[in-house]
């Protein structure tokens, strides 16, 4: 069980936080920076400074979160990238989540699952294009687009309610059955996991729950039991470690807490 | 106005259909499908299958529509032939719809935007990753995730009502203020595209409606004046040209329509 690993290496490494790897071109030192002309040399480049930061990581933290948006602005370079930083961290030990908020039909979605988190089948020999043991997942489409993502034997973490100012005017709308639609979400991300709940349990369909927003956390841990939140928002975007004690139990377990540019761009500030 | 040049190109060609170039390896004739051995040479064939389509299409309608999922799951090769797909089908005077759905925070949606509808920006050069003329983008994250994509002066198609058949799980649900979901983000629509309306009437800012549920069209472009549709599920998904009618107006302006195995699989049916 996928979730079992994720949290097994949290204990053990006494550390619920992943290192976001959303790697902007402009994070780069100057030496790494002037080696780029091009789509191909900006990604070798952003190559080479994610590897150095998963060198320095890979034993303090369980997991990394790579944020593809910041590898697909290069293109397929930026892609190829993308699947080289994944490689190397796995090689280094660490869990990766795909963040790429993945979302469509179902016949699409298998196409999407396949690519992240499970094999594609060409004449009879299956290879993997970006492996990933956990995946982000928009659930607009509802069920048909994501039991697609369910049935690879690996993890997703369902958008339920995003750390971005804005997202309030969705996911905070109440529907005329009195509840909010991140709760609504929610109670669905709780039964698509139902049947994947682990040892410590908590189940491979987890949520997305920003940092940035203690009031909606407070209430979705009350109503997910069984759900391990993915937490974003941490740090720059305004969340703080005493707003995210809500979403742990007395253990410390119940979520992993991400944090971007303030872990990789950390080598800017003097020490 | 990118919204024009497509309006135009649906007027000068009497055709507001577009190819759905949802390649399925499988959809490949043996012949093709026999050079593949992995993911480069599975991503190779999809390519030259890809370019006998637009070969043969591009002079009866105005678009394609490129299925970033269908590629995805072959890696950055894949990704390759996404890249060459959709410069081929640009050099054949094609419109070009990357359906991607992507979705993400203010900062990372900016990327996304770049990467489809922008440019990268390296060390004072720029270049465009998947230059294309259209983008899906789901709204599940509010105004700061869309508003990124409008800025690029291309066009956009947000998430209304999708196709599938659980896309009435949370889109038909009501809000505590009596409309549903699907007139509330539609409505947002409406308001995002208000600055880029051209000379037919119809924004930048599109909408995805699937062919599939005609009594939400109905209700859609009844307050949808100025959105221009992108219509998904014509064909194998159940939608029909007698269903369509409703987004449409008398000149037959107002939506594309897309089909992709009826089309791109037309080779394996017997003239």
């Amino acid at each position: 069980m996928i979730i079992d690993n994720l949290i097994e290496k949290i204990i053990s490494m006494k550390n619920p936080t992943c290192v976001g790897l959303d790697t902007d071109f402009d994070y780069l030192p100057p030496a790494l920076k002037e080696q780029a002309h091009d789509l191909k040399t900006a990604a070798n480049a952003i190559l080479e400074f994610n590897k150095h930061i998963i060198d320095h990581i890979h034993d303090l933290v369980p997991a990394v979160k790579i944020q593809i948006a910041y590898y697909e602005m290069y293109g397929y370079w930026g892609l190829k990238t993308f699947y080289d930083t994944l490689l190397y961290a796995k090689q280094k030990g660490l869990i990766i989540i795909a963040d790429a908020k993945r979302n469509d039909i179902g016949s699409t979605a298998s196409c999407y699952a396949k690519a992240f988190l499970g094999k594609t089948l060409i004449n009879k020999k299956s290879f993997e294009a970006f492996p990933s043991d956990f995946l982000t997942v928009n659930a607009y489409l509802g069920s048909d687009g994501i039991i697609p993502f369910t049935k690879e034997g690996k993890g997703i973490f369902i958008l339920v309610k995003t750390s971005n100012p804005s997202s309030n005017e969705l996911q905070d709308k109440t529907l005329s059955s009195g509840e909010t639609i991140f709760e609504y979400i929610g109670k669905w991300v709780s039964k698509w996991g139902k049947s994947t709940i682990g040892k410590y349990g908590y189940s491979n369909v987890g949520a997305v729950i920003g940092a940035t927003h203690k009031e909606q956390a407070t209430i979705l841990r009350k109503i997910l039991k069984h759900t391990f939140f993915l937490i974003p928002g941490y740090g720059i975007q305004g969340g703080n470690a005493q707003d995210l004690k809500v979403c742990f139990n007395k253990e410390g377990i119940g979520g992993i807490v991400n944090s971007s540019r303030g872990l990789i761009c950390a080598y800017k500030t003097p020490l």
